[in-house]
């Protein structure tokens, strides 16, 4: 089977490794031919993903195309779904979550727990409505890593929002984050992975690690699954998806965002899981039976982002002290520049005990400096 | 770093998985433009690796060398040695265990145990030692994957031998076949990983399935460490050796064969050990800290072979319902054309259960058949 991959950044790059595990064929097209994917797949198409043409042409002779990023043709993929094309999620998951708007309005209309939010299309409108602050500005597209958001506590706030089509979301008062995968195959089986919670930094308010299975109560994690599966559900397609959701102050589930694709927080089933979020999706395309969710230790999760001002070829401070721990997992992606923030891998730590993988999370973070 | 591997069969594919995880670039070598591991790798070079000119010519440009197959040309890596590049195993070694006379003239020069033999140049001399059968006789050079070594019971079995240089090994009367992989990098520190037992059926005298941590005793497992060791600090190489040993009725343990590099009798680390054998061999290369050879979980790892009397494109019967187990790990290796015997992918199994290991292995083995 012929199946191309739109986007060549980690998940694909994680995607391919898992793909070796089967016969697929595999096919990447992405503008960067030094990006995470590009050696790792039979055949490397330059392109822009989110030209018509280009993405048209890439899976026409394809048997399914997935993607890794949102930010693709959706025109292309919808004329190719109609020609008989498999495509993971379906065109219309990835038109409804790509957008903003589209996603929110998405969750309101299915009652699907959300935290409020108004449409802006301009700063002016978002003048209208101090009276809803404090709040997240959320620009509707081209947001990506924490950038397009921006959170406006009060009116002198405003300026720093976007004078473009956005959504102005009522801030909530998060008592912890949390995050459910689930996939979907073309039965409509769905598989749920346990659920994970990321932990923040207070200061920074950076994510600083994630925690699988998440320390919740059971009521919690009962209304987090059927809320995620109800979001699944109503996306009516197959795929693999990460449903992102807030506990709040009083128990309260809302969702915050998904992504209809392998997704960051599945990066510890790899190594942690039973079956792994790549290799889930790729029991999906194939058309095999859905694997076991099921942990095969808790684990946690700390990204390795590049340090602040630094700039240009990486290079890793402190990797052999990661390397000598016992239960690390190190994940770096083969990116040949660094700048500040950017992901430039992961490590997974497994443990029986949330303690120890707490302090070694910690001590990873401490220790492992991505420089230039 | 730039990193040659020669070989392109399945032990490469995996290595190639496994160097994902980090910044390394990589180069394999390979006649067969279609092998498992020629998309995985940065540079894929077609070539002879038994050619002395295709293989220095690889290598010249690189920082350091491994192989996934001991069939290579060892002038042209002595002189990438003495030229400066790294070579994982040294050159000495793999000449040493290339040529069955010379591996068992090495085992003897270093007081390993090693089951008595003597050395043949053509049937002439078989004849000559009648009193010695049953014997295993083993060519020198060039066997591979059971090919090369025939059981010569009687006088009568003496023209099934080989009319060239070989080894005529006394046979032992087994307990259990064993084997341990252990690791040494260029400072000479070694990891030992847990050994492993094969289950050999009893009928077809074929490998069965493996289980790993082996279910041995005590005093047989210090026997067969401290034996392997010596094996391989004797080596004087830094990389990867699998040394298989047998355990006689006597409980005495003597050295089988070893192999330096990433071994069959390893792939269950990918999976279920902290630090695979794969991921090992890149820290060696790479010249970061050894890795963690602890098992997660104990595991079984079942071959899937070429059927009987099927020549052609590889189809996989029975592969859905083996992907519908909880607990094992499907690895197809990717050949596009099968044949009896060939290895086409294993099977790993997870679990604290050494009942539900041989349950699910002896499943697996009737489930899973490679068609053409």
């Amino acid at each position: 089977m012929k199946v191309g991959i739109l986007g060549g950044g980690q998940l694909g790059r994680m995607l391919l490794q898992a793909a070796a595990n089967y016969t697929v064929e595999t096919y990447v097209m992405e503008q960067d031919e030094n990006c995470p994917a590009a050696h790792l797949c039979h055949h490397f198409i330059k392109g822009n993903i989110q030209d018509f043409d280009a993405v048209y042409n890439f899976g026409k002779n394809l048997d399914a195309i997935t993607i890794e990023i949102e930010a693709v043709n959706i025109e292309a993929l919808e004329k190719l779904a109609a020609e008989g094309k498999r495509i993971y999620p379906s065109p219309s998951a990835i038109k409804i979550i790509k957008n903003k708007i589209h996603q929110k309005e998405f969750y309101q209309q299915h009652q699907i727990p959300t935290a409020n939010f108004i449409v802006t299309q301009s700063l002016k409108d978002v003048e209208q409505h101090i009276h809803f602050l404090p709040a997240a500005h959320k620009l509707a597209e081209g947001g990506y890593d924490g950038k397009g958001v921006q959170i406006l506590q009060s009116k002198n706030d405003i300026v720093n929002g976007f004078n473009a089509p956005a959504v102005l979301e009522k801030s909530v008062a998060i008592k912890k984050e949390i995050a459910i995968i689930i996939a979907v195959n073309d039965n409509n089986e769905t598989a749920i992975y346990p659920c994970a919670e990321m932990v923040f930094d207070p200061v920074l308010n950076l994510l600083d690690y994630q925690l699988s299975p998440a320390r919740i109560e059971e009521k919690e994690l009962w209304k987090a699954e059927s809320i995620a599966l109800a979001v699944v559900r109503n996306l009516k397609s197959a795929g693999l998806f990460a449903v992102e959701l807030f506990i709040d102050k009083n128990g309260e589930v809302l969702v915050n965002e998904t992504a209809p694709r392998v997704h960051n927080s599945g990066h510890h089933t790899i190594e942690a899981n039973y079956c792994s979020q790549y290799d889930m999706l790729w029991r999906i395309i194939l058309q095999y039976p859905l694997g076991n969710t099921k942990s095969i230790l808790p684990s946690a999760i700390v990204n390795i982002l590049g340090a602040e001002n630094y700039n240009g070829k990486a290079t890793y401070e402190g990797l052999n002290d990661v390397l000598k721990m016992d239960n690390v997992f190190v994940h770096l992606y083969g990116k040949q520049t660094t700048k500040a923030g950017r992901k430039m891998g992961h490590v997974t730590i497994m443990s029986n005990d949330y303690t120890d993988l707490i302090h070694k999370a910690n001590k990873i973070k401490h220790t492992l400096k991505v420089k230039a």
